[in-house]
């Protein structure tokens, strides 16, 4: 069994206490994390403010070579980090190396954004012929607290790591407590590179010890993806600091008559149960026209039940347990509560253990917790819809609006979709759960405040200053 | 009757020789405009290129205030100069009036571009520690040169005036014989602008005179608007110039089932017959889909019928007399070769005069004169297709590629469309003869060379250098 | 007197409660201003949120012609608007008329930005041949409150307007209780504009009554210029909104030998006793290398000595009354602290009613209020540096970094200073007080959060939502 | 012995006619070039034209694996192909590692800026409320003719192929007959490589087979490297084409008295005698303050007297032989005519063989070849100026206008010499030689037409297309 030490301003650091972390699929606790404590804490900050200049003053020919060095590394390991994932996280095989590959290719993309950091020049000769002009620049904004959620263990940390490093900030990362572990072997990796030594640390730990994270003047940037419910309580109490929130959602797509049905199916169904639905743009709601309704709804069922359930470790396994029995059990219990009140399962709907079955509902309406919550667990709604704005408005019916998807070849609905659907991102011809790496990323509503997608966490991780010099 | 003189570096000048300019719906002569000779071009080149500095060194808030003088101005003469227009060019009241119009705005784009011409920051640190980096600005290329045709007579001049002015370098402009008005009396205003007066000069030339234009290594930009022959082979007379080509199309537009007919048909009648054609993205080709062929033609030949022929000087005169009887002769022939060899008139085909019907054919093949060659006149020929490629090759069936067109409401024939046509501009629900003032506008194929459209123009008009500083 | 109402909605609308503005020179009262209670404060908001969709509707060109519409009628009234800045803000006319042409100015950037709202495409097909790629667009967030001080009352106003109706947004303003007549003359204009009526209210109110401003929920921005207790405690009261603070600052200008000693000095006079220093950017502090120190002293002192005190309606004043009595006694009360502990006065210095004196001071340190802390007053302290560094380190030497200034004609200075000074903005040969009403203008630090300039506001007024579409 | 064949799309072809490639420093053979005949020409064209559509379907993600798998390869091979450079050009051995590493990171480069060609949409609702938008994109702009000289033989002809690839675009590729192994051995790793087969070759030809790459309409573009000569001959005989020259220059430098004269020496000393001075940048001209120009020329007389002569494949060769006896001969005739008119050598001078020693100048006027042509070879002339406008004159007293620089620490000397100096490019602290393969790159005056520097060089090989579509 491996024991993960915190890893404090470049240094893994003994600890008095850990957690254990298990295999998700087995329950048997394979290594142990060390928690950090308040003096790590207060030493990788204190750190990481003294390397602010030194991280500011890397030219982007360094940056460019710590990120590339960290991404070549993350791909050519990328086995190991998978097993890493599969085991700590529960995620099958295929989709841990698909999040692997991911990782690396985030690196590499703020590799590149790094020499690109926009800056541009504005004559001021506009209301008199004065001889100067304004030079406007990106510069970092200061030490980052990135905090990130158990679902995508690796590429969720790329994603503050990387736009940090790009942008010229240290970063304190604070992993999810179930899965520590790919961001500690990450911690290894970036180590070895030429990153100076107190711009990172990772530093397990429960929400106490924490505090300082949110509440020390000195962190400039916060970067959390999680629960909505933190996410604002995060944004109230954080002082002066910029903050980035990538909450949740109940991600819906709309399936027009004008597209292709089994095409559709097999996108929606990959979304709707990739990883148990534990993806913060899992399709939860798919809203199908009436006149292809049957064929659509048949199609999918017949789809899901070709999945394969088992240990994440095999490589043909296509859904596996959940984070947790708890977890589990709340799925359970919101599938009930749908049932209950109307709801009718048409595929799954069992639980055993911490393992749900990919479960198909209909007859469903926006009062239930199916519908309206973000249920995080391999639970799908599908719909019928009569009228294109009807679909709009089923989709709109909800606090969260992180990703949508409209599956149409139809201009028009195209265009109205990008308008009126109030998410951060409308896929056409994609499940909502469609995600590339350097694309704009982040939602409206209750779904979060701010973008990611490296050039925009770059950004947002930046502060604007202006030169007004003569020309 | 007025008298007219070239406008050379800010003198409107005597001159020896004059042309007599007609109303071209009449007949009559209603002004004579003044030739300029040799020694007068020579003037005007030497002073233009000893404004240079002068033009370089204004600020973009006196460029703004100059441009923008030449914008209100003409807005607020807008009756006066669709009048002239209307006169000299045989344009349709109604039609003259927009082109004032949009002379205006092209005018008020470049004073709003003019503060924004594009340039760039770009750090040099990409392989090491360099502490420099690029500044990428647009520096006025020099004096330029701008030849223009008779058919927009003051929009057209516009479009090299105006960007000309914003790029802060001189022009020496030739206007069409047949409608040197126009352009004539925008010198007037020009005059009564701060624009430097060695800036700008207005020569009606033949063509023996205005060689110099073209080769005068003094002059650093051509910008032409007019036939093929004589635009390739200022190409290669013009030694180290730039040189930008706009010159004639045959444009098509693809009417898939997808589309509203109605909306459809109203778009390519005036696309086909607003100013009997004679524009260079003047809609000559029209390929409907067979499953709605007979309902688009139907409805495109009683909406021709509806159109109003008459004196371009009443308000509701649709159509007009061509530029002179040459011309409407040469259109007659075209339609009996079409005829001839199979061709069908399904209405129109008389020429009167200098008059030509609005003229619709079907039967067509791609040998004819109809189809291969740019009629600029009232003709357009209607074909059948089978499947959207098809279509697609029926348009790129032509050594023309300035502007086409397809009425869809499909995704993936607008795509399609985009990429696999060969021309400057695919417009989607538009005929294409659609122009907007501030997009790319140009053609490829035999169609042309660069890009107008204000921001575009200001670039071809530029010169790029680079800074290299420390940082 | 005139009496003014509340413009709630499009409405101006009788009140119970009203102010009574004085004419801040002769402490006379010449209007009231009717003070909003919650009812229209939440109608106002409940009418703003209703429009929100009829704002995003908009056409670039609607905007325009209502931006222009405004744009163009304060510039025709800017005599009449400066009369009544005059009066009551007590600022100089020259100063006054100044800022409406500035305030006009503003709402045409508006106008020509809101056709160039940025928006990009970016290919999806790095990874894979994935035929997709993203659109990102800028949509308006949602209602924006906008919260001025007396300082600018017109110009600050129209930062806050200008770039919500260039992005789509409704507006509710709150003016500052002393000036709130500029703000409420320019509804008027507004009310006789296109813009949708219930997308702008005026609301004076006291701070019980606009609470909802900050804690409403379907407010989703707030716009604030003001202190900076009030800024950042706001900025914890928001929720879930998007907010920008430009908050107070205590400027410094460095002064070099290479630069020209009379044309720092005649800028640096402006910089501090420009409307008796009541500038966010005023020109507080001033370090001189001891090699030009008495030079510029001097003629600093002299150049002092010549500004025309009194009543700000007549043409030739420069400096008159501060905003308040209580604003001049606190400005005394620390010129006395510095006094007491060793500074020396060097002009200036006392005070009559709410006039003080132009004061310049030296001997001053760190720990005195009139170099730590925001006098916003007519006082500037000079000293002397021994080397650039030096310089520097003083300048940065302050909680705030809203705007600084260094005069030098050497490279490497002006780079360092960019690099090194922590503020939003930094001049080469202009005073911190510069600001053109395009540039990126803001603080870091404790001097703001965000940043203004119409094309950075209307970015901050905007949502990003992205269009993965099929290519 | 090696023998070399042409590279036909995509095949090493045998041909019966080739040159013998010396190695320059010894005059022994070392390997044959086959030359290419008409009908490989012929082939390559077609086969080019064949492949363009081929081409431009290429996702961005096959483009940067293609290029970055030439970028790699080349990296790894940069000894094998310095040696070949040192050898076939003559080069030493440290420049042509440097010359290699350039070329791997113009491959990389093109690689990463193949997924950001820009693009970009413009709202077209700013007259009326049109809900039109315009994507501007840019498409490739067919196939390429690409003409390198000998003097970068691998970096001059990756600045032709990689644009070429990143856009899209089939090139066919004649390099310098002096030079053609490395270009050859270039294409051994490119046929190892994914690129389609029919887009990539590379053909030794004498002028008179070479003219279709010229003339041949099916070529749409032209890059040409060399001597002003044959570019302008070029640019009129190459029909509709479009085409990029880069030619030649006699790049001066200024020295004032604000700069750290020993760091300006050093960059001069490399500047004027690296690879012997055969740099189209090569730092022919240098104006120093007289109140420097002692220290100046003392300094540089003995850096040059530092340098090694001898062979390239020595490592720590500083400067070896012309590239043939002729060119050797020719630089010494222009010393000796220099010197008759009243130049006076002050190192060198004396040439043997093929070799010509370095050699500083000063009594020198603009009449004399070593100021006003192009050099070429070793030789730099070295004259004080009184005031700095008449350096600048001095430096723009020149036909060609390709970079020069200004080693200063002034701001106002930095702006105006950016504003004021005719040439593509003005550096500040670094030599006119040099330069950063991204960075925009080209002439005016008689020095070039057009821009290299991938992102540029991809613009200019790359048609503009807009679609209008509804929003």
């Amino acid at each position: 069994m491996k024991n993960y030490n915190p890893y404090v301003s470049g240094v893994f650091t003994d600890t008095d206490t850990s957690i254990s972390v298990k295999e998700k699929y087995t329950g048997v606790e394979f290594a142990k994390a060390g928690l950090a404590n308040e003096k790590m804490l207060k030493n990788a900050i204190t750190n990481a403010v003294a390397s602010e200049k030194e991280m500011e003053n890397l030219s982007s020919y360094e940056r460019y070579e710590i990120l590339k060095f960290i991404a070549d590394r993350l791909y050519s390991e990328r086995d190991f980090f998978a097993e890493i994932i599969a085991k700590e996280a529960g995620k099958p095989l295929k989709y841990a190396l698909i999040e692997v590959e991911r990782a690396s290719q985030t690196f590499m993309i703020a590799a590149e954004e790094t020499k690109r950091i926009h800056s541009e020049i504005l004559s001021l000769d506009w209301y008199s012929s004065l001889k100067k002009e304004a030079v406007v620049k990106l510069f970092p904004v200061g030490t980052v607290a990135g905090i990130t959620p158990f679902n995508f263990p690796l590429n969720l940390v790329a994603h503050k790591v990387a736009p940090a490093i790009a942008a010229g900030c240290p970063i304190i990362l604070k992993p999810a407590s179930a899965t520590p572990l790919s961001c500690l072997e990450l911690a290894k990796i970036i180590e070895a590179s030429p990153l100076p030594k107190s711009a990172f640390s990772v530093l397990p730990m429960n929400h106490t010890v924490s505090k300082p994270l949110i509440e020390d003047d000195r962190i400039k940037k916060i970067s959390f993806t999680g629960s909505q419910e933190i996410g604002w309580e995060m944004k109230k109490r954080c002082g002066k600091k910029r903050i980035t929130l990538e909450l949740g959602g109940n991600a819906a797509a709309i399936i027009t008559d004008s597209t292709d049905i089994t095409e559709a199916v097999a996108k929606c169904v990959t979304g709707a149960f990739a990883y148990a639905g534990q993806v913060c743009i899992h399709t939860q709601r798919i809203y199908a026209d009436k006149k292809i309704y049957d064929d659509f709804l048949n199609k999918f069922l017949e789809k899901t039940s070709g999945l394969k359930a088992g240990n994440p470790l095999q490589r043909d396994t296509d859904i596996s347990v959940l984070i947790d029995e708890p977890n589990a059990i709340r799925v359970e219990s919101w599938i009930n509560e749908a049932v209950s009140r109307g709801a009718k399962i048409l595929s799954g709907g069992k639980r055993e253990g911490s393992y749900v079955e990919p479960t198909v509902l209909n007859n469903t309406n926006p009062e239930m917790k199916v519908w309206k919550d973000e249920i995080f667990g391999p639970v799908v709604i599908i719909e019928a819809y009569d009228k294109f704005f009807d679909a709009l408005d089923m989709v709109n019916n909800s606090v969260y609006g992180l990703q949508a998807s409209v599956f149409t070849n139809k201009i028009d609905e195209m265009n109205t979709a990008f308008r009126e659907i109030k998410a951060g991102g409308i896929m056409i011809n994609e499940s909502p759960t469609f995600r590339i790496d350097h694309m704009p990323y982040g939602g409206i509503k209750e779904s979060g405040y701010g973008r990611e997608g490296i050039k925009y966490a770059i950004h947002e991780m930046s502060e604007i200053k202006v030169l007004v010099k003569p020309v």
